[in-house]
């Protein structure tokens, strides 16, 4: 990391900080430049409390130089990671198209859902049994109940099952009929949960949270894959910004920007990135041609009676337009859906 | 609530919206603009899934009326609410002063950073037994041995203790040695932590998300009263924004909303909304201008050592200047610390 | 507009607000609700000064229903708008391409540049000639020498030229050499300037503010429009946002929500979007596939080289590659380049 | 600057980049760390394209060291800026307290308002003449009428004047009436409008944009400066964020980090910054708590008349209540209004 002394900084400031910073177990460099003196610390920065550096007084910032995740890095591992679940397949050239409701709300509305989306061509089936709800007053999901009716889901179809988990205590049973356990947005910095999930033979589905940089996903990850768990994929889901006219701002440079700095695929998602059932298609197609590893998106046999998410979720006859649409983009780059 | 249906929107249409919204035992009534109809709601739209009638597809927009909230808002009780746990109290004319360092470290750091904040005024003790930190190479707390530390100090001072507690399989620990639990910024949307809190007899301080709306806050609070607990103190922290000079961007306006708004006492943390040692004694004064009931703020004997948030802390000195700038401004707008 | 009056709100705050509204010249309708009163105010409310409605004491809020913009809405004209200058077409299944360096630099850069946009397929050239610079330190262009550089590569390619205009009393000059007047993000709400380029017979591009909502941008293009003016262009570059690893945050979900809102093409900057010539590409490609109706994008024959933006411009190799990919994905939803 | 290799940099690169820092003027320093190699670059890196080192393909990122702006640096100028203009007088000691309407309306409105703010202590009197509006179908002002209105307004008061300047044409006829001309956050990037400001022989109020960085700010403030004009207050109105339940997001942190990297005076704007009357007053107490050097508020003799933003202006009787409460918190930190 780079320490920017304050102009005029007292050469026995420096000294000090060259002390701390070699008591960091790092090495020092000291840099004086016409207006700043700078100093260099040469190692690896990330197990140290580097922050306390900045608490110097003739210390004006400091200025990390690595990255502060490792095992997620792809300075650590350049071969991209696929990861397999079931009959879900993500990373490398063949896209992973992860579909179903929000919520699972019946054996018949989960079962039909799946056949539709498994006759369109996707490869897992999404819904929720555990809901995370931003009131207590809505709807919080059938639990167990609905575990089984994915299970159920699966047996008919042959689709990977993907859900939600969002409680330590809740990991073992999920993971006894999810083939992929999904950490939710508001849960991407639970990181009890991620050692939890870390711990357990299945792979994950991280949901960037809404305020999270970029870095805080690749730390997320790094909690789950530090625990033992290589089949981590990060999802964006769109970020909190001052545009009202759609829910959250799903911003597609993630895809590239993560391929350069991770190993581990990337999905998209682009009914919580939206918002609006009939913005999702275009983002939904758009998120292939940036490079997406997959996609995760709502469905549901009637949006208008669901009981949540409907004004996000694709009807049967919208899902299966999307996904012909999708797969001309996906052979247009060279992939496969 | 108000349905706006888009333009054009056939008479067909505008009958399905009115046979929805009195199936979800609202009454509606419904009103032709020149350019547009609208159809208004009436009733407690609270528990019902209004999400859907956005899934209409000749449906504008939704848009609420109330409150999303109940028990906390003014509405419903509109005298304030004032949090009494050990020697803090926080609400009315009196301004609870939690301070103390961002995690414990040891037993004398904390008995001496007790003492200070004792003697400079401070009612409450805060310090970190269990930490949720972003990176897994970070410090993460001394556990239940902090937790002893902070008793301690509580026998030897008096001082109310505030501490953080992560996760619901924590709670009975955390509660066994605390006057207040504090739900961190990124646990505002830990659902099943919440409802763990409100089943506990202790005081609750509750972060809000930097990405949180005020609503969503809200929300998170009534999860808490809902359970049973009515001693919720809301924490203004920062959210994030696109300004890089501080960690989070600190809107005191929260303060005068939410006197509006709710009748829960409002606490700010200029340590955590600004990120930088220098920015919080000017914070931490305009907060109590704006009518805060509480601050909490980082202390340390020595934040060049400090095994985290260093850079933000206070240190003895600097705590005690902050203090009596602090008491002035409390006496010009007729409160007392 | 709906007038949400505060709960418990006196019958006579109730007849003063009736009393403004049909004061506006609106007719109005009062809903007495079970928790609120609400007050429709029917009629066009874009020419009244609706927001003093805000300022009476017992109303809570006002929500607009109609649009603020009218001509740019596709509720007055429903075929979307196809803007031609020159060589360019902008909308309907033609997707316009222009490409060029941040700053015009010199006639052989210029020239070469266009040679190499012309051969890939462009239709425009871009290139700026009065530079608007954050710092007064930085170079700040060729003006009128540029202007005519631009001029001498149209001659030599048949390309389009597009370049921006910065202050009113440049507006003749620059019109004198380009096909299309370029307001930059920074001059979106420089009213003075949208009045000056709507009364030229110049195409414009209207680029969006980093901090302006689509509702804004509708706005300023209204400006133009109804200075008479029809052939606009709008540009979403990017919003501000806490993102750090992109220079601005790109939300491409604005192409498909301004398809819906309004009948004005909308071309897609990934340059300026993302800030990094790696993710200018895939951003392209994604653009063409969320439904943009052009791309601008910054070419430049040696970026290392480049007096502004080389960090974000392609070289000629990277930008034939983009072209390729990008007509992949135009053909795949039935679109040409 | 610090220039970062990427991961497993060549020799060649990084000679390549030595060779480019040196043709910039600058000295350069190889840094070999365990994981990355860093080039510092020793010098005024202000004047160059240090943008172009972004564009070497072997380099990672460009971290700049000194700040971008110079004369409005304390690093070049210690002692505090004080302005002074007519009756006003900003920085130091003296709150200067300028306040009046949104918009000039008649002449009674603005010298009914005017004998207030004196009455209650203000120092200057605010008042748009020409006003930059979102929408085309508002009203934009008296202009010269208005104007003229202001200086009758300051002959019966002795208040200073205060009044908006949108474009370069108007800046001698607004200086003849003015004696601040204002820059409004909407042109704080129209770098014409900033040196023709600069050029003239009025005190400058220079608001920031609403995504603007401080940097820019100070940028814009550079702009002015070196145009020759030094008596530039700058003012924090607030930044759009994600907040919905106020208009703008009000940062006070902006105060104490100005003052510590600027000599220039900083003005809060509690009206702009919040967008609600009830909020104005605890803001502009936590304002001057946190260290403002003046503010500026809208007053309004009957907010529900007025002709714009009357939904944050206080009536007379709020005003005079927040004078008092302002006064008493000025007192309390040892300054005077």
């Amino acid at each position: 990391m780079i320490v920017v002394m304050k102009k005029g900084a007292s050469q026995d400031a420096i000294d000090h900080l060259v002390e701390m910073i070699e008591g960091l177990g790092l090495r020092s460099h000291v840099i004086v430049g016409t207006e700043r003196t700078v100093i260099a610390a040469i190692g690896d920065e990330r197990h140290t409390h580097k922050e306390s550096l900045e608490s110097s007084p003739e210390v004006d910032e400091v200025v990390p130089i690595l990255a502060p995740y490792k095992m997620a890095s792809t300075e650590v591992k350049q071969e991209p990671t696929v990861v397999q679940a079931g009959g879900l397949t993500v990373g490398g050239t063949q896209i992973g198209m992860i579909a179903g409701p929000c919520s699972v709300e019946s054996e018949e509305q989960i079962v039909e859902t799946a056949k539709l989306v498994k006759r369109c061509g996707g490869t897992a089936l999404r819904g929720g049994a555990f809901k995370p709800r931003t009131s207590p007053y809505s709807f919080q999901g059938l639990k167990e109940e609905g575990l089984q009716m994915l299970a159920t889901a699966r047996e008919e179809t042959g689709l990977a099952v993907v859900t939600e988990v969002v409680a330590t205590d809740d990991v073992e049973l999920v993971a006894k009929y999810a083939d992929v356990l999904q950490i939710g947005a508001r849960n991407m910095q639970n990181y009890r949960l991620l050692e939890a999930v870390g711990n357990v033979d299945r792979a994950v589905l991280l949901k960037r949270g809404a305020a999270a940089t970029v870095d805080e996903l690749l730390l997320a990850g790094e909690y789950i894959l530090s625990a033992g768990n290589p089949n981590v994929m990060l999802c964006e889901r769109g970020i909190r910004t001052f545009e009202g006219h759609t829910r959250f701002t799903l911003p597609l440079a993630t895809v590239p920007y993560l391929h350069q700095k991770t190993h581990l695929p990337v999905v998209i998602d682009p009914s919580h990135g939206t918002g609006h059932t009939y913005l999702v298609p275009d983002m939904a197609s758009a998120a292939i041609a940036a490079g997406a590893d997959g996609l995760i998106v709502e469905v549901h046999p009637d949006p208008e009676t669901a009981m949540s998410d409907g004004y996000q979720s694709l009807n049967f006859a919208q899902f299966e337009a999307m996904m012909q649409r999708c797969r001309r983009v996906a052979t247009a780059i060279d992939k496969t859906i």
